[in-house]
């Protein structure tokens, strides 16, 4: 079923494109965490469109109004609900992809799944608009997460955009100075030259109506070890779970991920080792961290590190083969309406949000 | 909570590696499906330890025993509870694992999470011993999946041990013959030329004491358009909870998946046409299959196609360096017992197994 | 975790009684099944406040508006939210109780359970009012199950208010008329004489600033055999975990409930026999149905009776004995705010709402 | 589905009356409780079958195997595993009740839902035998409790058997030292003249080939105020999903249950008080304790009491008219095998066990 995920927190999202509007039901919070709004709505602006020449024109301000849940900006412990009307919809951009299914995008699966009877303006509860309720309920569940353990950093940044590569962070030494630095960047990247070289690319595929995709990678710090659970509730279901549910992922791996596979047992074994904190007080720690923070499913205390394959937006103004479902013949389309050519810096605030979600669930 | 997962067909498994058993309740199954118990031996017999020199030479039969919610070789739809009895367990090998954590495994993870108190004889819990029961229960889930939808399958084969690499399946054009061909086969690959190279690989790791690890690469044909959902319980979504569940996973990743990102729009989206299946009988099919057969989380009616990290076996005879938690120092550790030098051709029926579980939470 | 229930369907409710605004997200539902709003409408009106001398004066529209999940008046298989914005709120009668205790009401235990961060005007999240959008999320799903099983009816009346009795549904033979007859009332009673001496009985208790309760007996007729499971999804479990989530709910019972454990169990069995429906067609009931319509957690085809205790309004005022909080000394209350001297009425459309929810859940 | 339960704490029970075993997988428990299993054995031992003359003959051991999960007898934080294996069954008493449908039992209704592929031996999953494995889970997530909260007792006793009335408890005054009183005792009642009544009662209807039904009355002492949760997880939500999952329950009450509704608000107001407990050291207390400790389905620290109605035993010897399924013909049926005139006394500690089950639950 759609719409439902969590443990101890738990999420409703709902809402459609072009809707009446979209939002979240948060439930689990814990009460009496003061909640900084101002800080909630500078990370919906990170996700937000119409920003720049690199995405989507359509403007939102992504408004959202909290239902309940919060006194005088106080969680009460009850259900927090936020909605997010919607205000710029042109539905009659979207008119032909009722019987012309878009290549890319869920209008033929929904179509079947639900017996034509799916909202298919600007796809509907598929479009990726509907990761702003995410945004929201990552912003509130960041600042919980630092009422519980204030040591505990969420950072992303954009590891590449097509052949065009970031810096990679420092798997074992991840400072959260460097997750901070990403926060205020409008393209957080590691390296602003490269950063440059990426955004060229995605306005070069802008230009020809195409798009390209990317791949983000995410570095929590200050988690203490024991976080998770063997098989079903490891730390690597629960993150994987969430960010499968962003649009558009169509890959994810923790530490090395694929690339461990190439390598020895005796080179990706993490090995233990005392480290001094202070005064006779020590640490367990891990020379390398291959495993990215996780051994059986639990955090072990290093940096939690993950990446996360972003495809090019479906959405492309070059002429597409595809069928016409009214006529049973095959047809071709070209997609109108306001795209973004690439969605990976986007991408980031929601990838950060999935990630705070997913780590508060697991420390409830 | 370790050890529960699904919606509509819900697993509970149990056990520890050195304890009296392990096992498995499957709740949610339909009444009525005959089941074929050799077929479900034959299956979890590709999992067994112990069958060649590229193995653990523990032996154990792996024979299960079906307590509950199976009635003359039919399901009743009343819980179904297997149980495997432990039988060749040699505990002393391991005492030095509760205070020396061994790299790469939860030895450590575990201690912090459960205080101490957990079963740390051959790795407990967190053994690859407890996937056995996973085994039996995507044997079972199989077969029930047959029942509904008889033009399924789900099969899988090494695509690489280490820097040795298997053929890929044709995305698009996978057949279910490709997938039977490789049921048969202990080490399953599709050239089996290059199959005896990575054998010669995981010997060569053998005989210097370490490991290697590889990938997986599963496919499954014959679904409908249409199962799944947008957002949380995504097919990818499901499948990833279920394959980061594995022990030793580290990255899985639908169609193109990582690659995906280095291809622009126009390449990656996956174009649909009508195919005649028959005298005025049509099909939506799609030219190409980059996106696995998923689009917004649900199956588009080609194959599914994913690949599984797996990461070198973490259990090496070599020298390591660690902890020693009973004196607060560093030390040294050399792993005794029987390890696997590489577990990527045991884990493939697992992959194989939590596909069909997950499918069959969708389905039902 | 408050807020959350459901299998197949998933409800989220929020909201508190003096916030911006209260509703339900409802997940789970089919697609393209056509909802009249009107009949929303009206169900909502049943519950809704200020429509009698009887009830509570606060005048609320409890006009709703749907947020997500329907397009052109159908489901389309996606969230549906319904949102219901609080428009008469008098906050200041409250103000007293964040510190003293109203006795009845859940003003003690929120404020331990949340630390004194309850939202506590009105109750907040306590209240009656929340019971709003269970009303919405029950008339949806009468419908939806009104598209599945055009015979299901459900329908409930008063049979009690303190020592006055209405008649009682006549468990083995309970007709679908009789149901549909209690619909349009606005206090439904199958005996409008005895109804007369229930409303005497309210207002007597009104003039004397006091309250009292009731007895709600609900009915389901045209159920097919076969809903429902042994043990933790019995359709008793199902239906008493949401009637006892609503709020001043005491008791529930099936069948003959309590009075059975006074009988014999040859008089208690409901004897099987064959009934031709029509030539050759034939149908198993029961002459007695003290089981209620259930047998091992399973629908038997028989109507579904159970019964419900409404304790009396918690809100009087009289002058009540409590604890100042703030002091730490023992004082008294006098409850102002706008009351109702008696909910059983207002509460019968709940508890129609909820047993269409389970039922829902149940068919789904 | 049935056979799953929990939050927090999560239950799969499985297993049918005559097949090779049944059990409980407990996942969720806390590492480092140490479980005293002769303690264990002693609250099975209550419910076991064949212990005296008002008992079924049946003589089963019900001696449990814990497979998993414990380790020196501490919980290890990972799934407890325990199973029963059947010995005594005699199948050939039930091979009629595959076509004969028994009045009062689930042989129809599972028929109906499970297409005739149910066990049908013994009642097969719809067995009150099922049940041992919930005393097993009781006993254990009493010892928990207690290792978390040393004061919370948890006892019940017999209020009656049919017309035959125990003593009630004192709801505003109930002491843990009744509670335990209760425990020895295998005819659990506080009035043993009453209970020798009882006990005449129940042989009168053996002797009669009928049977006869009661009231159960549990008492929760020693529990802090704050457990629980406004609406879906409300302690009566809770414990009464549990409470109808046991077989035969037909009615749940919480406080003063269905009597409140004939009381006015003024009189089942709960007023609170400051008590002294010690030096300066105060508790908020109600003088009355209506409600049965609950308020807005939270704790509110007075004890928890509720009563559990327990229909009389379906199997009896008397003929009884019911259906042939295999000639689509009414006849008759006298129901063979071993069976209760009464089983109350044996249903006292699964209502214990349930209560702290869910208790448990809400507490982690």
């Amino acid at each position: 079923m759609s719409g439902v995920w969590g443990n101890k927190l738990k999420l409703s999202i709902f809402g459609e494109s072009h809707g009446k509007g979209i939002g979240v039901v948060i439930s689990g919070l814990p009460a009496g965490v003061m909640i900084d709004f101002d800080e909630v709505r500078r990370e919906m602006k990170r996700r937000a469109p119409g920003q720049d020449n690199i995405s989507t024109p359509r403007v939102e301000g992504d408004n959202f109004e909290v239902l309940s849940g919060i006194l005088d900006d106080f969680t009460t412990g009850t259900p927090v609900c936020a909605i997010i009307l919607n205000t710029n919809t042109i539905s009659k951009d979207y008119s032909e992809m009722k019987i012309k299914f878009r290549p890319g995008h869920a209008d033929f699966t929904a179509s079947v799944k639900y017996n034509g009877f799916n909202d298919y303006r600007g796809g509907g509860h598929f479009s990726g608009r509907i990761t702003a309720p995410l945004v929201f309920a990552g912003a509130v569940a960041k600042q919980v997460i630092a009422s519980i353990s204030p040591n505990v950093k969420i950072g992303a940044h954009i590891l590449s955009i097509k052949n065009i590569s970031d810096d990679s962070f420092d798997m074992s030494a991840l400072s959260p100075e460097v997750l901070t630095s990403l926060i205020g960047k409008p393209f957080p990247v590691l390296n602003d030259f490269q950063g440059k070289e990426m955004r060229s690319v995605i306005e070069k595929a802008s230009s020809s109506k195409d798009s390209v995709g990317g791949v983000i990678e995410c570095g929590i710090t200050g988690l203490k070890a024991g976080l998770g659970d063997p098989f079903f509730d490891s730390v690597e279901s629960t993150l994987a779970h969430l960010l499968f549910s962003i649009p558009a992922v169509k890959g994810v791996e923790f530490g090395k991920g694929f690339e461990i596979t190439k390598m020895n047992g005796s080179e990706t074994n993490d090995e233990f080792y005392y480290e001094n904190i202070a005064n006779n007080i020590t640490s367990i720690k891990t020379y390398t961290n291959n495993n990215g923070g996780i051994n059986g499913g639990i955090t072990n205390g290093m940096p939690i590190i993950f990446k996360v394959a972003i495809k090019p937006t479906a959405s492309i103004g070059i002429e597409q083969k595809t069928v016409d479902s009214s006529t049973g013949s095959n047809c071709s389309i070209e997609v109108k309406g306001r795209h973004d050519p690439c969605i990976v810096h986007r991408a980031v605030p929601v990838v950060e949000a999935v990630a705070a979600i997913g780590l508060l669930d697991l420390m409830l």
